[in-house]
């Protein structure tokens, strides 16, 4: 770790100084100076005398005192031995600015290299390189060149400066929101999302951290972390490149199907992170959760002033999940008293022009509302703040005693409330006042009501907290002895594939039903195995070379007679051979035709970002067609595995669709349950295809199972 | 019509005119004179002697010269009287501010059909009740009560008076746009959301409709409108409400699954309206589309500093269905001529950079780019505006020069310029310039996204325009004779539904083949019946009490066996009375099996705003689990039949699933076509559920049908 020395630093010596205004080496000791960053500064570039009236040194061992971290300036090239310096005089931590490393190619990649070999033998933690640099609001430590950055509570993670500038700018102007650290991650060359996350876990300046993320070094450890951070504070992210999905295309089913958004998506929320899509609600949703009690049920009462905005703000809530009960009779009747004939009390709650006289009036709600114990929280929505300048102007101080009874109500219920104002553009003091209590106020309709609609996600993942997977695989002692030695059979041939055969055994090994087959090198021996099975029978290639045995004409169905068994057996070998002359056959599996029943498919890939993944869905069309599927992030609980089967949208298949018997879910989850075991223990494999699965009234089926390994002498993540 | 006489009066009488500041009476008139309205203005209360200096009148009557239109601004129940004054004087149109009326129930609604009918007596047009009223800006004449609305090319017409609010204060805040009109239709009592849309598709002044419904009266007429209008000036719409659909079940398949808001969405759409769904876009969306020319191909090119913002505007208008193509190599060749050796030159364009110095270079690279004739139009996203703030003053001026030329160059290439500017909140003049040439600049990503996303979707609807269906239904000349006779029979027994015979024999009046079937009123019957049939048989019960046949246990398949008959005909008719015992039972159907084929689901209903639409979809879990249907409203023409039968998601398995046949899509099209006729020509039909019909790879059939009849004397839309 370390990463203290460098976000917490409480020396820094700026290498790469200058005495022209436009370099960042001069506008950062500027910064140091303007903003009084209370530790000490060193100057560092062999050519100035000084900068600034701080005395310049020629090289970072040059400087008497300790030196804590270096900010470095300079371009890439120079970083090695610029960082060889750094060791020898002891400093901890360094952020690099330049860009022209991993993110340039290969030269890029051997620089960055030997950039992290070097800042590693001294024990130095970096942030970037390529990168805006990093913000400690509280000790003024600012290296990024960007003033006047609000200090607050939310520690700011991104992987984009202009992404950067955009939420300091958006809190500047729209909050009384800060920041207690910034860092513009970089490359990520040494010091990854997951560290910074654990930092700020720690952190007691900061109530909330808000991430930009396009892409993670590495997803499991952050996902790790992730679920230790969100029990302590929330998390908010913004992950980018839904639209690069598309591309990664894979050439099996689970990977063409694996839209790498999803799974990251699927991964963080069940890590309690709240996943943000659109970029203009990121800043409010870690405002209200920095801010705010979580939602404690998700029962919402909109007050609004006439219709349009209350049938806006209803429909966007109900689409966020959130509940709109009627409120009870007696909160009714309370509201009643005070509100004109013309208003509605039930949910929307219209004060039907009550407030244009008195917006008091929405405080008086506001308490009765509140105070009903079924009624999680409360959206105003309309004209607050602005009944003084719409009506009368000496409506401002009413609107202002309002907005301290709000702000009170909130800390005593301990219940959010979020406003919508469309006069927010005047900045009524009133707002002001509301904002100061820390109830955000927004101009926009829909992001008030994501702000509600977050607080409720996160109240709803805190309540609903349990023990998760933790995301190391425990290899299991019943040894594997015989799993091992499939595979290394397979290496031994040099395969990239198990047989279906050995991908069978394997499955078997962990306990599961697979279809029982038998392999026959002649025409004849086939005939022979078919006769000593039941009913007919399913004929298959097996060859390491020919992976989509259907597409090479590979399988044939339904077979009973010799006669049928044995032309068969001559179409599969000759088909074979058109398909690929040079194709090693083993033989061809003869096997029963499994039963009838539900068909569903497993597989798993390795992630990019999260290593091995797991997929479920129903075969056929919802995964072929309409890519119905789940994914989960390996290894997985029994929790989980149930989960996947219950939320795939075809899922009322399983149930006992039109009258149909229910499905064994329990062997499914069985089988889910294996896999994450089998690929925890057997790093060889890179892909694992079960297609098709049946799964029947009572236990499953697995008709034809595919492993791919991975590259030898690749690690798999 | 007439509706110029309301919208465009050159002379107001103003009823229940007031001395009280806190009165419509006296602000309405404040308004007209601080604003110099250019027409007269006559208070009217006989309480009063004069109004704000102008001598009032006890009654419109009084009034010596023509009043071309009448404000009103007393409660409702006195409104029928100064109408029927009104009326005597020769006004011509009428505006009614006062609530109370159909949105209050019996009372109210008979009130509001008395106002309506002294109104025809006179000729007077209305508009409300229950409005907050209409501003020409033209012509000065404002009878809302809100000042300083900005003048311009958009007609606002909305059902609540906050959304109008929210809107003109947009405007007012972030756009030099402002408006033609605008009208609050209030309850649409008179004058109907159609009309006015015929009206402003007419003005010269109005270059955009931007409309806000929450119901629309007369759906069909509406429709019918906007085909003439979109192909003439865009119209924007937000329809709310969609969570009240959950609410609306309907008893059938069909009733189920029209959701309501989705029938709307693809009507509007359909119509070459511009449907919103987040009311931050309503207004950057008609501002685009009034100001800028449609897009006239996809291809939008992004013009980025910077990683960010880019990947955010790449994703979002990817999920917009704009494509990112890489420019051309002679284009990327010119732009790597003027950009630094870091930026990127593919899509997004990357200027890394570039701008610090000369902000310019964004110019620069708008004419390079525009100038690609594959290249549809442009978004440049960041800090463009704001060089100047975060780097060196003086660069206001190139950032200012840079906005003269984009604004010549949207102009010269007709293509648009989107902008998203962080720095919008600061005002700088570049921007304000941006927007003097109608480039739209934006604060939301998303927003400019959006913005981009509306005018290739208006441009791709005005170039894939074609003559739609009328909204009225062509009764054919083949007379009906024995359709009619059907239902004369059915009402004569005083159903609510046709048989499963008759209903298979209006489809096959109508050219469709249905399923064979013979009624059979005795197991021996049934026998001899099946008996003439090959293969197995199917057998139904036939009830005008028993809609849901397999419910009550009135279905059984595959029989054969004359004894298997016999019992199914005694299961069957037992089954039917245990489900009702007062079931009417005609006998029972005795039909072939349908061939295996796929299954497909047709069905008809009557929507509240829209009257009678149609449903497709592929029969069991895509329809009742999946939810995977088409709807259009009817008539449809063949185009139309045909695109539903191909929006559906599931509709690859129409196409040769799995290696299967390709299905009879023609004659799917002309089953949709048959029902639409069939719609079309009798006003008793309700409902209807074909289901399941069978399609093969030649030829349909409909094995089941299901018609339900309106309610004896009520008219069906």
């Amino acid at each position: 770790m370390g990463l203290e020395h460098v976000l917490n630093a409480g020396s820094v010596a700026v290498v790469g100084a200058s005495r022209n205004e436009t370099k960042r080496g001069y506008q950062a000791i500027k910064i140091l100076l303007d903003e009084k960053f209370d530790g000490k500064i060193y100057p560092v570039n062999p050519r100035e005398e000084s900068v600034l009236g701080l005395p310049c040194y020629a090289k970072v061992s040059d400087i008497e005192d300790p030196v804590e971290m270096a900010l470095i300036t300079t371009p890439a090239a120079t970083i090695p031995a610029i960082l060889e310096d750094c060791g020898k005089k002891g400093v901890a931590g360094a952020v690099i600015i330049a860009g022209g490393f991993g993110e340039l190619g290969t030269e890029g990649k051997r620089l960055e290299r030997e950039m992290v070999e070097t800042a590693q033998k001294y024990h130095i933690r970096l942030i970037g390189p390529n990168t805006s640099g990093m913000i400690n609001l509280k000790r003024h430590l600012n290296v990024v060149g960007l003033r006047d950055v609000p200090q607050g509570s939310i520690a700011l993670l991104t992987q984009s400066g202009n992404m950067a500038l955009t939420l300091i700018t958006e809190a500047m102007i729209k909050t009384r929101m800060g920041f207690s650290y910034y860092v513009g991650v970089g490359n990520e060359a040494d010091i990854r999302f997951h560290e910074y996350l654990k930092f700020f876990t720690d952190d007691p300046e900061t109530r909330a951290i808000l991430m930009y993320v396009e892409g993670l070094r590495n997803g499991r450890a952050f996902l790790q972390q992730a679920y230790q951070t969100t029990r302590v504070k929330p998390v908010v992210l913004l992950k980018s490149g839904r639209s690069a999905t598309g591309r990664k295309s894979a050439g099996s089913h689970t990977g063409a199907l694996a839209g790498m958004s999803e799974v990251a998506r699927t991964a963080f929320q069940r890590a309690g992170i709240v996943v943000i899509e659109n970029s203009d609600e990121l800043l409010p949703a870690a405002e209200s959760l920095a801010n705010l009690p979580p939602i404690k049920n998700n029962n919402v009462v909109i007050l609004a002033d006439g219709g349009g905005h209350a049938t806006i703000a209803a429909d966007e809530l109900t689409d966020l999940k959130l509940k709109l009960p009627e409120l009870s009779k007696k909160t009714q009747e309370k509201l009643k008293k005070i509100l004109p004939a013309a208003a509605s009390v039930r949910n929307p709650i219209d004060v039907a022009g009550g407030g244009d006289a008195n917006p008091g009036i929405f405080a008086d709600c506001a308490e009765i509302i509140l105070h009903d114990h079924e009624v999680g929280s409360l959206l105003m929505v309309g004209l607050f703040g602005g009944y003084s300048i719409r009506f009368a102007e000496s409506l401002q101080f009413v609107e202002e005693d309002a907005a301290h009874r709000l702000g009170k109500l909130v800390r005593k219920t301990e219940k959010p409330i979020v406003v919508h104002s469309l006069y927010n553009f005047a900045k009524p003091h009133a707002l002001e006042l509301l904002r100061y209590y820390k109830i955000p106020v927004q101009d926009s309709l829909e992001i008030a009501c994501k702000c509600i609609g977050v607080l409720a996600e996160y109240g709803g993942y805190l309540r609903g907290y349990r023990a998760k997977a933790k995301f190391t695989f425990t290899k299991g002692e019943k040894a594997k002895a015989r799993g091992r030695e499939i595979f290394a059979q397979a290496r031994k041939e040099g395969r990239r594939a198990l047989l279906e055969p050995e991908a069978k055994e394997l499955l078997s090994l962990h306990g599961q039903v697979v279809c029982v087959d038998c392999l026959a090198t002649s025409a004849e021996q086939a005939v022979q195995l078919a006769a000593g099975i039941e009913g007919e029978v399913v004929m298959k290639i097996v060859s390491q070379d020919i992976l989509h045995k259907s597409d090479a004409g590979g399988v044939k169905l339904g077979l009973e007679k010799p006669e049928d068994i044995r032309r068969a057996f001559d179409e599969i070998m000759s088909n074979a051979k058109k398909f690929d002359p040079q194709a090693r056959v083993k033989g061809i599996l003869v096997s029963p035709m499994a039963a009838e029943g539900q068909e569903v498919i497993v597989g798993t890939k390795i992630d990019d970002q999260f290593g091995p993944i797991i997929m479920f869905g129903i075969g056929g069309v919802m995964v072929e067609v309409l890519k119905d599927v789940a994914f989960r992030v390996l290894p997985i609980s029994a929790r989980s595995a149930r989960r996947m089967i219950d939320e795939i949208k075809s899922a009322v298949l399983l149930n006992g669709f039109r009258g149909r018997p229910p499905v064994d879910k329990k062997a499914i989850q069985h089988l889910l349950l294996a896999v994450s075991e089998i690929i925890g223990s057997y790093p060889d494999i890179q892909e694992m295809d079960l297609n098709p699965v049946i799964v029947y009234e009572q236990g499953i089926n697995v008709v034809d199972a595919r492993i791919i390994l991975t590259p030898e002498g690749q690690s798999r993540w």
